[in-house]
Protein backbone atom coordinates (compact mmCIF):
# COMPACT_ATOMS: atom_id res chain seq x y z
CA UNK A 1 0.00 0.00 0.00
CA UNK A 2 1.31 3.56 -0.83
CA UNK A 3 0.63 6.40 1.30
CA UNK A 4 1.29 10.10 0.35
CA UNK A 5 1.68 13.03 2.96
CA UNK A 6 1.27 16.58 2.19
CA UNK A 7 2.15 19.62 4.43
CA UNK A 8 0.69 22.10 2.29
CA UNK A 9 1.26 25.70 1.68
CA UNK A 10 1.37 28.56 -1.04
CA UNK A 11 5.16 28.88 -1.12
CA UNK A 12 5.90 25.86 -0.38
CA UNK A 13 4.63 22.24 -0.15
CA UNK A 14 6.24 19.59 1.20
CA UNK A 15 5.15 15.97 0.14
CA UNK A 16 6.26 12.79 1.03
CA UNK A 17 5.47 9.12 -0.37
CA UNK A 18 5.69 6.11 1.82
CA UNK A 19 4.99 2.25 1.19
CA UNK A 20 3.43 -0.14 3.35
CA UNK A 21 4.21 -3.93 3.41
CA UNK A 22 2.33 -5.70 6.46
CA UNK A 23 3.68 -3.37 9.61
CA UNK A 24 6.61 -2.54 7.88
CA UNK A 25 6.56 1.57 6.21
CA UNK A 26 9.78 2.05 3.72
CA UNK A 27 10.40 5.47 1.69
CA UNK A 28 9.93 6.07 -1.55
CA UNK A 29 10.16 9.52 -2.45
CA UNK A 30 9.58 12.82 -0.88
CA UNK A 31 9.92 16.73 -2.08
CA UNK A 32 8.83 20.27 -2.05
CA UNK A 33 6.79 22.20 -4.33
CA UNK A 34 7.53 25.91 -4.63
CA UNK A 35 5.43 28.30 -6.32
CA UNK A 36 6.40 31.37 -8.42
CA UNK A 37 5.65 34.25 -5.59
CA UNK A 38 5.19 37.26 -8.59
CA UNK A 39 3.02 34.99 -10.24
CA UNK A 40 -1.03 35.28 -9.84
CA UNK A 41 -3.03 33.68 -7.01
CA UNK A 42 -4.44 31.57 -9.54
CA UNK A 43 -1.57 30.75 -11.61
CA UNK A 44 0.11 29.45 -8.66
CA UNK A 45 -2.63 27.28 -7.69
CA UNK A 46 -2.29 25.86 -11.07
CA UNK A 47 1.61 25.14 -10.63
CA UNK A 48 0.54 23.63 -7.61
CA UNK A 49 -2.04 21.35 -8.28
CA UNK A 50 0.01 20.70 -11.63
CA UNK A 51 2.90 19.26 -9.71
CA UNK A 52 1.23 17.35 -6.88
CA UNK A 53 -0.35 16.06 -9.93
CA UNK A 54 2.66 14.89 -11.22
CA UNK A 55 3.62 13.27 -8.20
CA UNK A 56 0.68 11.49 -7.62
CA UNK A 57 0.74 9.75 -11.23
CA UNK A 58 4.28 8.89 -10.63
CA UNK A 59 3.45 7.08 -7.36
CA UNK A 60 0.18 5.89 -7.63
CA UNK A 61 -0.80 6.46 -3.58
CA UNK A 62 -3.99 4.44 -2.22
CA UNK A 63 -4.37 6.55 0.71
CA UNK A 64 -3.62 10.69 1.41
CA UNK A 65 -3.22 12.35 4.77
CA UNK A 66 -2.72 16.43 5.15
CA UNK A 67 -1.49 17.85 8.10
CA UNK A 68 -4.16 19.66 9.57
CA UNK A 69 -2.75 23.08 10.58
CA UNK A 70 -3.41 25.22 13.19
CA UNK A 71 -4.88 28.81 12.30
CA UNK A 72 -4.17 32.04 14.26
CA UNK A 73 -2.32 34.82 13.52
CA UNK A 74 -3.09 37.19 9.73
CA UNK A 75 -6.57 36.43 8.17
CA UNK A 76 -5.19 36.66 4.70
CA UNK A 77 -2.20 34.40 5.76
CA UNK A 78 -4.97 31.72 7.00
CA UNK A 79 -7.04 32.46 3.51
CA UNK A 80 -3.94 31.96 1.44
CA UNK A 81 -2.76 28.82 3.34
CA UNK A 82 -6.39 27.85 2.80
CA UNK A 83 -6.54 28.30 -0.78
CA UNK A 84 -3.54 25.85 -1.40
CA UNK A 85 -4.78 23.04 1.09
CA UNK A 86 -7.86 23.25 -0.44
CA UNK A 87 -5.91 22.54 -3.71
CA UNK A 88 -3.91 20.06 -2.80
CA UNK A 89 -6.87 18.08 -0.83
CA UNK A 90 -8.35 18.29 -4.25
CA UNK A 91 -5.20 16.82 -5.98
CA UNK A 92 -5.46 13.95 -3.85
CA UNK A 93 -8.90 13.49 -3.57
CA UNK A 94 -9.73 13.88 -7.69
CA UNK A 95 -7.46 11.27 -8.14
CA UNK A 96 -9.84 8.88 -6.37
CA UNK A 97 -8.16 8.07 -2.72
CA UNK A 98 -9.80 9.22 0.61
CA UNK A 99 -7.44 11.63 2.35
CA UNK A 100 -7.38 12.16 5.93
CA UNK A 101 -6.39 14.92 8.07
CA UNK A 102 -4.09 14.71 11.51
CA UNK A 103 -3.34 17.85 13.72
CA UNK A 104 0.16 18.54 13.86
CA UNK A 105 0.13 17.69 17.50
CA UNK A 106 -0.58 14.09 16.34
CA UNK A 107 1.77 13.67 13.90
CA UNK A 108 4.45 14.50 16.33
CA UNK A 109 3.04 12.40 19.25
CA UNK A 110 2.89 9.32 16.76
CA UNK A 111 6.82 9.99 15.45
CA UNK A 112 8.56 11.16 18.69
CA UNK A 113 6.29 10.71 21.29
CA UNK A 114 5.14 14.14 22.49
CA UNK A 115 3.24 16.43 20.94
CA UNK A 116 5.49 19.07 21.71
CA UNK A 117 8.80 17.55 19.65
CA UNK A 118 10.57 19.98 17.21
CA UNK A 119 11.13 19.75 13.66
CA UNK A 120 14.82 18.15 14.51
CA UNK A 121 13.93 15.57 16.93
CA UNK A 122 11.09 14.75 13.64
CA UNK A 123 13.77 14.63 11.24
CA UNK A 124 15.92 12.83 13.33
CA UNK A 125 13.53 10.19 14.19
CA UNK A 126 12.01 9.96 10.10
CA UNK A 127 16.16 8.63 9.53
CA UNK A 128 15.99 6.17 12.27
CA UNK A 129 12.07 5.44 10.60
CA UNK A 130 13.13 5.56 7.62
CA UNK A 131 17.08 4.47 7.25
CA UNK A 132 18.70 6.43 4.28
CA UNK A 133 16.55 8.59 3.83
CA UNK A 134 17.41 11.90 2.22
CA UNK A 135 14.79 14.56 3.19
CA UNK A 136 14.51 17.45 0.74
CA UNK A 137 13.62 20.23 3.41
CA UNK A 138 11.59 20.86 6.86
CA UNK A 139 7.88 20.73 4.69
CA UNK A 140 9.15 17.48 3.04
CA UNK A 141 9.99 16.09 6.30
CA UNK A 142 6.71 17.47 7.95
CA UNK A 143 4.77 15.82 5.13
CA UNK A 144 6.70 12.26 5.46
CA UNK A 145 5.99 12.66 9.18
CA UNK A 146 2.13 12.65 8.05
CA UNK A 147 2.70 9.90 5.55
CA UNK A 148 3.81 7.73 7.94
CA UNK A 149 1.43 8.71 10.87
CA UNK A 150 -0.93 7.69 8.25
CA UNK A 151 -0.10 4.56 7.56
CA UNK A 152 0.53 3.75 11.37
CA UNK A 153 -3.52 4.27 11.58
CA UNK A 154 -4.28 2.23 8.91
CA UNK A 155 -4.65 -1.54 9.05
CA UNK A 156 -2.14 -3.20 7.24
CA UNK A 157 -4.98 -4.68 5.07
CA UNK A 158 -6.34 -3.48 1.79
CA UNK B 1 -16.74 37.33 -24.89
CA UNK B 2 -18.22 35.17 -21.85
CA UNK B 3 -16.82 36.45 -18.22
CA UNK B 4 -17.90 34.03 -15.35
CA UNK B 5 -17.85 35.70 -11.66
CA UNK B 6 -18.03 33.45 -8.52
CA UNK B 7 -18.79 33.93 -4.91
CA UNK B 8 -17.31 31.02 -3.36
CA UNK B 9 -17.63 29.49 -0.39
CA UNK B 10 -17.87 25.70 0.98
CA UNK B 11 -21.36 25.94 1.51
CA UNK B 12 -22.40 27.49 -1.35
CA UNK B 13 -20.46 29.24 -4.00
CA UNK B 14 -22.73 31.67 -6.31
CA UNK B 15 -21.61 31.46 -10.08
CA UNK B 16 -22.65 34.25 -12.84
CA UNK B 17 -22.04 34.18 -16.28
CA UNK B 18 -22.63 37.43 -18.50
CA UNK B 19 -21.75 38.48 -22.18
CA UNK B 20 -20.30 41.62 -23.34
CA UNK B 21 -20.72 43.02 -26.98
CA UNK B 22 -19.70 46.31 -27.29
CA UNK B 23 -20.18 47.67 -24.06
CA UNK B 24 -23.14 46.00 -24.00
CA UNK B 25 -23.86 43.09 -20.96
CA UNK B 26 -25.99 40.32 -21.23
CA UNK B 27 -27.12 37.94 -18.63
CA UNK B 28 -26.34 34.25 -19.60
CA UNK B 29 -26.97 32.20 -16.87
CA UNK B 30 -26.79 31.93 -13.12
CA UNK B 31 -26.81 29.76 -10.28
CA UNK B 32 -25.61 28.25 -7.22
CA UNK B 33 -23.37 25.17 -6.33
CA UNK B 34 -24.24 23.79 -2.67
CA UNK B 35 -21.70 20.43 -1.01
CA UNK B 36 -22.49 18.02 0.90
CA UNK B 37 -22.05 19.09 4.43
CA UNK B 38 -22.05 15.16 5.96
CA UNK B 39 -18.83 14.36 3.71
CA UNK B 40 -15.86 14.96 4.06
CA UNK B 41 -13.78 17.88 2.80
CA UNK B 42 -12.25 16.18 0.32
CA UNK B 43 -15.20 15.13 -0.50
CA UNK B 44 -16.57 18.54 -0.84
CA UNK B 45 -13.31 20.53 -2.67
CA UNK B 46 -14.57 17.46 -4.98
CA UNK B 47 -18.14 18.34 -5.56
CA UNK B 48 -17.59 21.95 -6.38
CA UNK B 49 -14.70 21.24 -8.27
CA UNK B 50 -16.53 19.13 -10.38
CA UNK B 51 -19.69 21.23 -10.83
CA UNK B 52 -17.73 24.12 -11.48
CA UNK B 53 -15.87 22.42 -13.87
CA UNK B 54 -19.57 21.95 -15.47
CA UNK B 55 -20.57 25.15 -15.86
CA UNK B 56 -17.36 25.96 -17.50
CA UNK B 57 -17.67 23.27 -20.22
CA UNK B 58 -21.14 24.41 -20.54
CA UNK B 59 -20.29 28.54 -20.81
CA UNK B 60 -17.13 28.38 -21.72
CA UNK B 61 -15.77 31.83 -20.55
CA UNK B 62 -13.33 33.62 -21.48
CA UNK B 63 -12.01 35.77 -17.76
CA UNK B 64 -13.36 35.00 -14.53
CA UNK B 65 -13.10 36.96 -11.51
CA UNK B 66 -13.71 36.22 -7.90
CA UNK B 67 -15.05 38.40 -5.15
CA UNK B 68 -12.20 39.35 -2.40
CA UNK B 69 -13.36 38.36 0.72
CA UNK B 70 -13.00 40.49 3.90
CA UNK B 71 -12.00 37.62 6.13
CA UNK B 72 -11.71 38.46 10.25
CA UNK B 73 -13.59 36.44 12.17
CA UNK B 74 -13.34 32.63 12.95
CA UNK B 75 -9.70 31.48 11.50
CA UNK B 76 -10.96 28.19 10.97
CA UNK B 77 -13.59 29.37 9.18
CA UNK B 78 -11.41 31.51 7.11
CA UNK B 79 -9.65 28.22 6.88
CA UNK B 80 -12.52 26.47 5.25
CA UNK B 81 -13.26 29.49 3.15
CA UNK B 82 -9.79 29.50 1.40
CA UNK B 83 -9.78 25.51 0.68
CA UNK B 84 -13.23 26.32 -1.20
CA UNK B 85 -11.93 29.56 -2.60
CA UNK B 86 -8.85 28.00 -3.85
CA UNK B 87 -10.35 25.28 -5.92
CA UNK B 88 -12.86 27.78 -7.18
CA UNK B 89 -10.20 30.01 -8.65
CA UNK B 90 -8.27 26.59 -9.77
CA UNK B 91 -10.85 25.35 -11.56
CA UNK B 92 -11.08 28.59 -13.71
CA UNK B 93 -7.66 28.99 -14.01
CA UNK B 94 -6.99 25.48 -14.87
CA UNK B 95 -9.82 26.07 -18.23
CA UNK B 96 -6.69 28.67 -19.26
CA UNK B 97 -8.71 31.89 -18.50
CA UNK B 98 -7.02 34.80 -16.70
CA UNK B 99 -8.78 34.89 -13.40
CA UNK B 100 -9.58 38.63 -11.55
CA UNK B 101 -10.00 39.29 -7.81
CA UNK B 102 -12.47 42.21 -6.66
CA UNK B 103 -12.57 43.37 -2.86
CA UNK B 104 -16.09 43.27 -1.98
CA UNK B 105 -16.28 47.13 -1.53
CA UNK B 106 -15.41 47.43 -5.16
CA UNK B 107 -17.90 45.30 -6.60
CA UNK B 108 -20.74 46.99 -4.89
CA UNK B 109 -19.24 50.55 -6.05
CA UNK B 110 -19.48 49.50 -9.31
CA UNK B 111 -23.19 48.56 -9.81
CA UNK B 112 -24.38 50.69 -7.41
CA UNK B 113 -22.26 53.62 -6.48
CA UNK B 114 -21.72 52.82 -3.13
CA UNK B 115 -19.23 50.24 -1.06
CA UNK B 116 -21.62 50.36 1.52
CA UNK B 117 -24.64 48.77 -0.62
CA UNK B 118 -26.94 45.83 0.96
CA UNK B 119 -28.12 42.86 -1.22
CA UNK B 120 -31.17 43.88 -1.70
CA UNK B 121 -29.77 47.06 -3.60
CA UNK B 122 -27.15 44.32 -5.34
CA UNK B 123 -30.16 42.65 -6.80
CA UNK B 124 -32.19 45.05 -7.40
CA UNK B 125 -29.47 46.61 -9.69
CA UNK B 126 -28.99 43.40 -10.93
CA UNK B 127 -32.90 43.31 -12.59
CA UNK B 128 -32.51 46.84 -13.93
CA UNK B 129 -28.58 45.65 -15.61
CA UNK B 130 -29.92 42.60 -16.80
CA UNK B 131 -33.83 42.76 -17.96
CA UNK B 132 -35.55 39.45 -17.17
CA UNK B 133 -33.15 37.67 -15.56
CA UNK B 134 -34.17 35.34 -12.39
CA UNK B 135 -31.37 35.27 -9.35
CA UNK B 136 -30.98 32.04 -8.30
CA UNK B 137 -29.96 33.36 -4.68
CA UNK B 138 -27.79 35.87 -2.90
CA UNK B 139 -24.29 33.69 -3.33
CA UNK B 140 -25.34 33.57 -7.72
CA UNK B 141 -26.58 37.06 -7.40
CA UNK B 142 -23.51 38.56 -5.93
CA UNK B 143 -21.49 36.31 -8.25
CA UNK B 144 -23.06 38.05 -11.11
CA UNK B 145 -22.34 41.43 -9.64
CA UNK B 146 -19.06 40.52 -9.68
CA UNK B 147 -18.58 39.06 -12.96
CA UNK B 148 -20.29 42.47 -14.54
CA UNK B 149 -18.11 44.25 -12.35
CA UNK B 150 -15.07 43.15 -14.54
CA UNK B 151 -16.59 43.24 -17.63
CA UNK B 152 -17.05 46.97 -17.43
CA UNK B 153 -13.32 46.69 -15.75
CA UNK B 154 -11.98 44.65 -19.29
CA UNK B 155 -11.81 46.32 -22.73
CA UNK B 156 -14.12 46.10 -25.10
CA UNK B 157 -12.03 44.27 -27.51
CA UNK B 158 -10.50 40.84 -26.63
Amino acid sequence: MIIIGLDPGLTCTGWGVVAKSGSRISHVANGQIRTDAKAGMAERLVELDAALTDVILLHRPDAGAVEEVFVNVNPQSTLKLGQARGVAMLSLARAGMPVAEYPTKVVKKALVGTGGADKKQIQAMLKVLLPGVKLAGEDASDALAVAITHANMLGSHR
